[in-house]
């Protein structure tokens, strides 16, 4: 049987780090191959700050940031789930607006994890709306099971070791954000 | 106590998918920051074919790429562990170049898990010889325990579900590779 090629659904899950960093070298070697992208961030909000962020800008890749940088913890669940449903609409525009090869979702997981978005209902949008050569990464921990069924590709990030936890070492810029 | 800033040891390893591109992801985050960037690819060849390698190409980042595009299924292991040994003497000289404020060391841990590398004496050499402040990432299917040990934040990218091998679909350009 001739290999198919087709639009992949790739998850990235789990507690450990690389999830969306795994999701952004993607997004440079997709850009590198000119296809075109658009990240949308759904949880983190503070626009220009990030160093992938800055290094998007620079390369003319479009990327929203629809967060409010609050999640469960939110001192306004109603603005904090008015903007998540806001992001995913904004993310239903770009998948379907034809332009872009890649999108990813960061933090999208969340959003079905705490049941701001039915996950069976995203999943039935995705597989009737989707272009079915686009790609689309999501990333984010407690990846639903039925994400996980729908997903070709899913890889979960494992923690073994981390430094700001075990020694007192504080984020460094350029790396961790 | 307050928290220090220090140059990390990330190790990205594991059977799955993410443990490059996150290192990818990283450079482009550092790239966005305006930080001096180096990738060594031990294992990959064909510089150009690949969309980070464009990328890198685009963004001025030092990008080499020292295998053969083999390992242990080599026709030639002399070749092979010689382009290894000299692609760590490469990786050497970039990282006491005092140039670069993160070095990617990709596919490094087959020679140290191969022995063409001594484990030990690699990290007696990156103790006395890497610069306090520069960070470097270190990817590749199982990573010593001596490497973990030394190492400041390690992740195990594990697979949960893989469409190459469940499904019949080919390898995607700008996703893949």
């Amino acid at each position: 049987m001739a290999k198919k090629k087709k639009g992949l659904i790739i998850v990235n899950t789990g507690k450990g780090k690389g999830k969306s960093t795994a999701a952004f070298g993607v997004v440079l070697r997709a850009w590198g191959r000119g296809l075109q992208i658009c990240v949308i961030q759904f949880i983190k909000s503070e626009k220009g700050k990030w160093g992938e962020v800055k290094a998007a800008q620079k390369l003319g890749i479009d990327w929203l940031s629809t967060g409010d940088g609050f999640t469960w913890r939110s001192k306004d669940m109603d603005e904090t789930i008015a903007r998540a449903q806001y992001g995913w609409k904004m993310a239903q525009e770009k998948i379907t607006s034809g332009k872009y090869d890649l999108v990813v979702l960061d933090e999208f997981t969340y959003l079905l994890d705490f049941e701001w978005l039915d996950v069976n209902e995203a999943i039935s949008w995705l597989e009737e709306n989707k272009p079915p050569m686009q790609h689309i990464i999501i990333t984010g921990r407690n990846a639903p099971q039925e994400l996980i069924g729908y997903a070709d590709l899913v890889t979960e990030m494992k923690e073994i070791k981390h430094p700001y936890k075990e020694q007192e070492i504080s984020a460094q810029p350029g790396i961790e954000f």
